[in-house]
């Protein structure tokens, strides 16, 4: 059934949410009416586009990307968000930059923002950088926005940082949402969010991170599992706790990959690096150690081998709600004997859920979008009544 | 004499070609109806925009663009096409994504198009390759669009594949249908192919193949010439000779430029490798055989330096229809005393015909563009017809 | 106080320039109307900005952005400027393109400009090579445009090359003239264009350059100051002479920044390279002569350590008017103990002038804007009146 979109609006307004000229960049710093307009307006966008109705809200301007990590389908998210708002991806690359000789983060955030709207940034590898360094670009944006420097204040949106992944988690919680009917369906659902074995190291922590975070705020029975030692970030587990607590959910951690499964509605088994292997890993980068990385990987692969077992196949989906748990993933999965010899996943069970995983992914351009239109619109529920109103063709 | 727009137009319609949600990959699978339907949309648009009327017939949408290959004119050509539709290019770039480390092909051609209209491909250095990558991903997008994931079936628009080169091919039958003054007129006019000299080796097949395979459809009689060694791959030989049975024209393959030359109205002189090489450099490459490359390029590079004589010059083109045949190349030309020491074509040769080539490769921008609108518009005579009609001003 | 946009499009009709279907060069080779109507539009079109006003006078097009060297600043200045206009970039990124493998400079030209309006260069490494590159282009789009080859005559645009930066010293030139409160004012006035110590050799010298040229128009009193041997080109000496002769301003070149400082008005205190350090490095880049550019950096770094009282701190800034000078820079600066050990300027000084630097930066994207739209469009100033007049929101 296709949202209606005029009541969609409707609801959006009533939320009240008041993002304008702020950022976008860890859930767990907005309201429930927040991130409750951010989906609402992600969802209006997504039914708009399929309805061929053009939501170009900008004439012109720039939109800057600025990826520190490699990423095809987070790149191409954001593009397709700015696209479809009318703004120009200009990337920031800082190869072709001259950030590396000497410029200030202040700086270059002015320089790049004289007429932009929307800066998408990516650091995720560096523990304890990452969302520094986007607050300090929100802070520069700020100064220069109230000294007269810049015309607009640039939305920035979090693509991927060491603590939070939101334009991901929040495109899995669409998903599930409209998997289960609606968000009052999810509450007292279970969602096991669990390592699993991948022949790879330094996978952020991000995902699994925010994904806790997020969902316990619904009323989910959130059950995190991994392996000893493969701690997340302290500080995301507590808000875990404090959102289960307040939503009438429950958090819970586990070292089992069964235990999480037992009974799960919802499965999301994702490979990710110890926090404290992150952390070492930080500062053999920071200071260039090449050999002591290489130890490094070598230390973390052995010790991923012992946890083999952590896949998620037909045995452990058996264990699930009547063996029918919906499989998350933010892509790409390391399949077990398609991507790799043994992974996250069975390539059975991935072949299953892929169609689901691949419109999971298809909410992400339209939830960027929508981050990027609630920090720069004053009201943008009026703006999107004009747009629906108005009903241009996007494709003639 | 300008193109009569209106006239085009009608004429296009009287085509009946249907090209919708289909793709372009290969000339000799297109009916002569849709040929010509792409062909007319090219001159359409073309003609458009010399009178400054606007054809963005997308408000908002990607286009993406995955060069496999170096290219500056295919770039520029699919960048202008895509701009002049109103869509905007996001680079694919396989350095930067994450397509290296396990992605199949099926979930990046979606995720990559969840917003996306057109996905322009560039992958001609790997026999058997090219072509087989084009439709899986055009498999995959046909699996997205019945699937619910994707709004829309961008079309897939091959830019050079290891069998054809149809944006060139195309460009390079407008060019001359426009000088011998009509389709019509090609008949029974004599074109050489000809392989030429160069002091590089590994250039790819596809542009000999595509002008064989296509000039053989217009009534033209087609010789193509190479020195002993230097097929093409056989299939294409096979397509060329049917079409040439079809259309009342004629083909021939000769191992003479002379042979090739005389009498000929129009003469392409163009160095590539022979089919064998590319299938042993094919299996080099993927062995990242470092040596062996270099060995075989030693060896090609002494096998072709015994055809030096195969350069189109003055005495050569004196063999040609009154001495004055038509001069076609894709360009770049490897040119004698200019680019290099002995190359395929004389410096007066080709400064006679430089802007003629110049204006050949000006067809491009508006073949790749019709080719895209051919197949993501249900009608796109009525479109032109609408867009023609309204004439807002592209430039102010 | 906001610019009064329909009494500036008035004096842009008066001022009576004519630069359609040229180029924007260096700014010796422009009128005095000229320069002020390129000035003028770049503030029409930054108020238009600042008051929301669309002013993409292109539905579609392309501008081809020509980097030949790194800029963070200038390459977002030039993306933003052809967004405002509605223009889409494209990179010509030489290491992805053809451009190396022997295609001459001609042809390339004309290969990417099929749709293009605007080509902005940066090719200031190299001595007597960045001015002859831009003119080369021009002359082959002149070429290609005269001969049908392009529907239209693209702009080119300089970036900053070996001669002039006019980008840059023309949005020095806002900065002050709108500081001093209007042109008029500038009369008079001291600015000190001064060379300053860097722990970095090879810059270039386009800004002084630039800068001497282009402040000798307006009677100021420029002088410019250097350690012995750190000339500029001596053309541009010639230049700033006669400009200063015929504005009723002064030039005088001294080796004390000292005596520049003194009751300077404006400071622009910048390292450079020598002119015959940045010639033998031309030549040594030329050969590939890797251990002869390391000597030469060495020998460079090694004199320029003789000059680091050339510091741009309070003890300089005392010594100007009422130890108020305004205080010029291009970006980024080396700030002693920010960017480095020593360098050009001290923290209280820059950061001090910071947010002036800023907005003296931002003049950058209008004047680029400005110099595209007086380039391609023939009555700059009907358009600009028609737009200000229909006054479409850029940002619904």
């Amino acid at each position: 059934m296709p949202l209606n979109i005029e009541k969609s609006i409707a609801e959006l307004e009533k939320l009240g949410a008041d993002l304008y000229h702020k950022d976008f960049l860890l859930t767990w710093q907005k309201s429930d009416a927040e991130i409750h307009a951010v989906l609402k307006i992600a969802e209006i966008l997504k039914e708009m586009h399929a309805q061929n109705i053009a939501v170009d809200m900008f004439k012109t301007g720039l939109a800057v990307s600025n990826f520190r990590d490699n990423s095809t389908r987070t790149r191409f998210s954001f593009a397709s968000a700015c696209n479809l708002l009318g703004l120009a991806v200009q990337d920031l690359d800082e190869g072709k930059s001259q950030i590396a000789h000497g410029e200030t983060v202040r700086e270059t955030a002015n320089m790049i923002s004289f007429l932009t709207e929307a800066v998408g940034i990516r650091d995720d590898m560096f523990i304890g950088k990452g969302h520094t360094y986007m607050k300090e670009v929100a802070g520069a944006l700020d100064d220069g926005y109230r000294n007269g420097v810049l015309n607009q204040r640039p939305a920035v949106v979090n693509l991927q940082c060491d603590l939070d992944h939101p334009t991901q988690s929040m495109s899995d919680l669409l998903f599930i949402k409209n998997h289960f009917g609606g968000f009052e369906n999810l509450k007292g659902k279970k969602i096991a969010m669990t390592w699993a074995y991948s022949p790879s190291y330094g996978k952020p922590l991000s995902v699994p991170q925010g994904v806790i975070c997020l969902m316990t705020r619904f009323g989910m029975n959130v059950e995190l599992a991994y392996p000893e030692g493969y701690d997340l970030l302290p500080d995301t587990i507590e808000v875990a706790k404090k959102n289960a607590r307040a939503s009438g959910g429950s958090f819970k951690v586990s070292n089992s990959m069964e235990s999480a499964f037992k009974d799960a509605d919802i499965v999301y088994p994702k490979s990710w690096a110890p926090f404290k292997v992150m952390e070492r890993r930080t500062q053999l980068l920071e200071k260039g150690d090449q050999p002591g990385l290489k130890d490094l990987e070598k230390e973390c692969l052995a010790n991923n081998a012992k946890f083999k077992g952590w896949e998620c196949n037909d045995r452990m989906m058996a264990l699930t709600k009547a063996g029918k748990a919906s499989y998350l993933h933010c892509l790409p999965a390391d399949i077990t004997d398609v991507s790799c010899k043994a992974g996250e996943v069975s390539a059975k069970v991935f072949e299953g859920a892929r169609l689901g995983t691949y419109k999971e992914a298809g909410y992400k351009p339209f939830v960027i979008a929508a981050m990027i239109a609630a920090c720069t619109k004053k009201e943008p529920a009026r703006l999107l009544g004009e747009l629906a109103k108005a009903a241009r063709k996007r494709a003639l």
